[in-house]
């Protein structure tokens, strides 16, 4: 096609073969004026960019990075007629200088179908070996930006997942599962029996991708064991369920890093839940602690006197057998300490370091029960030291807890579970003091 | 809801009760972390809008373009830091600090069901006045980019009309069309009938409105003629066609402006009926001229003496009973240049001053014919004086009309359709040679 | 097709050209072995079936009736072998003689796309003329119970229709509606509007042919008028709504004479509705008399003195103006009588004359009041004198009043209708006396 | 309820508790007037029916068998009246005196949701005893005959299988699969790639319930070997594919054995595949010889000495290592003699002994090709000797073949398999001297 050689970028000189011919479609395409870009082009450079080698992509990163950010020249002119004069004409031409030409291709190839899950798939390339390319930083805001607005949460619909959705939709379940893999199709349809439930977000575009999905467990009485729900063989059980477990969320598609859904998902799966199962009178989840364990090992190595006994720890199986009260208290007040007072960045008024106590404290949940022996799997012991959490989400306090969070990160927490924090040998004694 | 109180922009202070509600509530929306933007405040803000009289919309429009622009202090010292040193990090402070909050205010309206049709429709009051008040340019200018985003065209779905299509849709077509006004339920399902077909874009969050539709009718040979396409009357007949004729094209959305559709929308529509019936030999339109008479009487008073004969076109029914040759002749010639020779300013290189030429030609059809008495309806009369043309769609040729008229806005016409301009008695006695 | 040669039955040798032709694709379609019977033959069968004239299909009828009934030969054998010996074996042969070969040959037609369609729309021609054919009534009986199988209700499917719906079935309503006529789309969207509500059962073989629909209105307090319900202009109102007013019910397929499909369509509505509005306190019909003014002209000219208070009703327009009190009491009187005591065949144990009554009664709903110029329509004050009354279907009572109404034809009717019954001056003194 | 008491057919009075019980709802079910027949009585026959244990169900199949059989006396005046005045009235009241009133009873049961399904088990369970209880047949007959009804191909849709299927069909195709069985999840996986298309029948009351199935694989040449095609690991290759392999079909639901569907979803889908893939030469199967290795093993015992080389098969493992030209010879000579010349009744004009035979030859394929060592599976061994045939479904032949078949049960085969079976040293001298 002669339709490459009119527009011409500059940069794209350097790149070899396939590379530059991928930027000279893209050069093409940005080429046309708006209405008539053409979806033949797009269609073409999508399929190109398939065939590129691990090289090639980081190559053809290079050259969006290089070619296709904002003009430097016009940037500082816009810059300087605004601050000269800073009108409604000066701010649109300097909104216009700012805007990286990659963001109108990114749009543009998204015009053909496959083009939004080739773009997501571009992300998931990208930030593989974004922090060793610190130039493509740019490039990865520009792409996020895009992908963002397309995956706003008015386009996601969320679908229940069971037994009667299409298998090529369920075998991205038992792939993707982050929290407790799910062992081929046997496990996958216990987890979708009559007493669980499973929903997920979908976008338009990617019909066959879930987005995110989440695991729950119709149960009596809130669970404090993940075994016995995971267990295959347990019996399907739907009668007198007053408890609905949230006990698996998984994002699914690594190019959508930093757009949350997980948030809404709840909310939503919460409010579909209530319709079905009226009599629900509490939403729970049974939660991992993320980063427990290796808290735990650098205290020990700070303060080796302290928590001497914790060398117990380090048996294999140390769990099995007797365990003496005093350590499982130790354990306890240490796990609740972790939760309550260990901040990101040393305390003070910032997050908790635990993600998962983050995401779902700043969704408005409580902090309600710790349970020892929660998760005994090979990951639970190495993870959390065998413990497992309940946060609940109480329609009445999520809104204030959220908000109390967001403002002072203030974090909701049972009574129990404050005095077992207080209790910590590690607490400060004015804490300790509290608790008197 | 204590929920208004605790964030607060400053210039909605000024602005009345229902309209400071929603300021407040959009203050409240925004001040929330991206992950947990709140639905529901961006349901009630939606809700609230839509309940706003027209001066209490104006003066919402007047809070979004003052509160919701870019800061000026932070963005010129984002200007100032990137002149000083125009790096990665800088570039993107300046981005951020040009982009107006309003954006990400439009992300979050937009989470909530209905919040796109709202943003839609936002739009369409905003257009209505937007000359009137420059201060809204800036406003505009944000909300068409994200709406450009969300109606990217990879998102848009080609459905086929027809009379198994809902009737909340098919009333919508009656209500639209702006080229031949329906009248009424008889005479769309005579367009839908087996010899026509209509094809509409959807986008998933507009499901039950279409965005912009194509009629076309199969026919023998190429139309020159509209009232017998749109006869209820008349039979339907499918044997034996060869054409496809395309005669009425409409944008529904009028808070999409801007933002085009019809020329993927053509492509789209050819390839599908390509497939359905491989024996078409023809893609065409009957068109009309959009201001071959508007532009007549301005000539008529320019060159009166020239423009005489016109006369007869100021008496009513002029085109009933015979009509001079000289007339008929004069009167194609004249449109014929106008098509091919008269341009939006004055003529040289810029684009024809005919919209519907500028939008076929671009697209990368040829002007192939001009029809007497195409359309001697009211409306065709007072707008072309009775003419219609017919543009082609050649496969092998649109690619190459189109890159020519997007390089040096050459026409592609027939070789009889510019004998006729050359002859016209305004062509330039260099035309005219040329003719010799 | 030498296909049509080598089976042959003896009868169609009388039929003409396109008949005998139609009667020998019967036959070959025939003596194919089951498994094997060819859709092709049936799919040209139907096809030519659908060509043929009045006079045409009149003469296949013939041959159905004629040809394709047992033989009696075989069955007079069969018949004599089962009184010899009743056994199982005798049985089954008797069971395979007595059954018309039409029935098989029904069967295969119906195998081909449309053929259900072909045989509903064969039996509403035959059923037009069969009067005056006697000889038809055992086909008629024979296609009858093969459609009877096939629209068994277990494969109906309910559907809403709302202005979501196909214009395709849309425009069926408007065609097929037979309680209360509608007047174009703007009258049938008013009867689809948020307010109201409109049902239909579909067939898989049908689906773009309603067989049954029924309309509600959702009204405050128990309606006693059809025009405000009818009104065009009316407005849409849905707060508060405390009944469902079945006001029309209408069998849409003339083929499917005498399969039954109302009493499931109303109670699979009501528990819809009970599902969706469950604070709807009462379920009921405004029906009209089916044959109360019949009936009361009959009574005039048997009792012309007690009735003579009635010539009023000769006049045009009567109703209009004031109207005596005593008249009223006279005319809703015997409204009453006529419904709670005058029978199919001379009164006793039999069913009520009316047919409306009787559909509503068997179903177990109750009579329970009549209303004063409830209809004053046309048809309305031809048919009932402008009188309409309200069936009410209790939850608590409507297995009940089924059983006694089949058991005894016993009437649920409500005190005050029952009062008026007997105050009628036509009632026996027996009846009279037990008002006392 | 009441409602049980008051209809009582005489002999359910021997059955126990629960067949007592659920006989009394079927009486009360038939003694509804048609149009009233209760939905709820026939939902509770259902769920009482799934109750029944083996014993009660057995016990329940008499109570059917006895009382809702024609009443004798009955049937015994109407075949009377009838032998006496062969009319058109006697005739209905014969019919309708011989019809057994189950038939009516299976007609009120399949009203309910799920009622069909429970009809198809019921038969089901009925066939896996009828042969030890004579008893049942007329029972088998009715029901047989009402659900060869209600599963008329034309109520069938053709469904593609392929992995965007819900898993709740899937599973169903590993359990039902009877010719090449399934080994799980990855198995049917491989059998659902691009190079393979699997097609089945579903009913509109049965949406999850395949009724039969078939599999095919897109090859280069036809296929002589079964182990490559089911070989997961094999490469899947769409490119240049001529033949569409038909491999396997399986007809799912016991309860409607003797329904033919075969026929239909072959012809049915060699049309599909012929639209999706103009390009393709054949259509073929790859079939078992389902009782080869039976009827020679019979064989080898009446002509002992003749077929003394057979001895070898008698080993296990005896196709492995090298297999004498002679033996090979032989043994293809024997099968081609089988298939074209052994009959069900021993020869004549019979339809062929071979099942599979049987099917494909009364379709109108015709007998291609046998395949030394075509599946050597276990059961291919103990089957077929590992021979496999393929027969050929020629569009241009189909139809003559099927003809020749019905009429005189004439067999299509190639020259090279007639040559065979002619040099078979089983066949008589004449059918040699016709090879000479």
């Amino acid at each position: 096609m002669t339709i490459f050689g009119f527009f011409r970028r500059s940069g794209s000189a350097g790149a070899e073969g396939p590379v530059r011919e991928l930027a000279q479609l893209c050069d093409a395409l940005l080429a046309e004026s708006g209405e008539y870009a053409s979806t033949a082009l797009a269609r073409e450079a999508v399929a190109r960019w398939h065939l590129l080698d691990q090289a090639a992509r980081e190559q053809f990163f290079d050259v969006l990075a290089t070619d296709y950010s904002p003009a430097e020249a016009q940037l500082q002119a816009a810059a300087a007629a605004y601050q000269a004069e800073p009108s409604s004409d000066h701010l649109i031409q300097l909104q216009q200088a700012s805007e990286s030409p990659r963001r109108e291709l990114f749009d543009r190839l998204n015009m053909t179908p496959g083009g939004t899950a080739a773009l997501v798939e571009m992300r998931k390339v990208l930030l593989a070996r974004v922090r060793a390319r610190p130039q493509w930083r740019l490039l990865d805001y520009d792409l996020r930006r895009r992908l963002r607005s397309w995956f706003n949460r008015g386009f996601l619909r969320l679908e229940r997942i069971d037994w009667r959705t299409p298998a090529i939709i369920l075998e991205k379940l038992i792939e993707y599962e982050a929290v407790h893999a799910i062992q081929g199709w046997r496990d996958l349809q216990r987890r979708l029996e009559a007493d669980r439930r499973c929903f997920a977000f979908f976008h338009p575009q990617l019909p066959e991708e879930p987005i995110i999905f989440i695991e729950v467990a119709l149960t009596r009485s809130m669970s404090a064991h993940i075994q016995p729900l995971l267990d295959i063989g347990s019996p399907v059980r739907t009668a007198n369920c007053d408890c609905a477990m949230f006990y698996s969320i998984t994002n699914c598609q690594e190019g959508l890093r930093g757009i949350s859904f997980g948030n809404q998902l709840i909310k939503q799966v919460a409010e579909e839940l209530r319709r079905e199962f009226p009599h629900l009178r509490r939403f729970a989840t049974l939660s991992p602690l993320a980063g427990f364990r290796r808290w735990l090992e650098q205290k020990r190595v700070e303060q080796p006197k302290e928590l001497a006994p914790l060398a117990r720890l380090d048996q294999p199986d140390w769990h099995l057998g007797e365990v003496p009260d005093s350590l499982q208290r130790l354990l306890l007040r240490l796990c609740a300490f972790y939760l309550v007072n260990v901040k990101q960045e040393g305390g003070g008024n910032a997050e908790p370091l635990d993600a998962v106590a983050r995401f779902h404290l700043g969704n408005g949940a409580a902090l309600e029960r710790l349970n020892w022996m929660g998760d005994i799997s090979e990951t639970g012991m190495a993870r959390s030291a065998g413990l497992m959490v309940n946060y609940v989400y109480r329609l009445s306090e999520v809104e204030r807890n959220h908000e109390r969070y967001f403002r002072e990160h203030a974090i909701a927490a049972s009574a129990a579970v404050e005095k077992m924090a207080r209790e910590c040998l590690l607490a400060a004694p004015a804490e300790k003091g509290a608790a008197a």
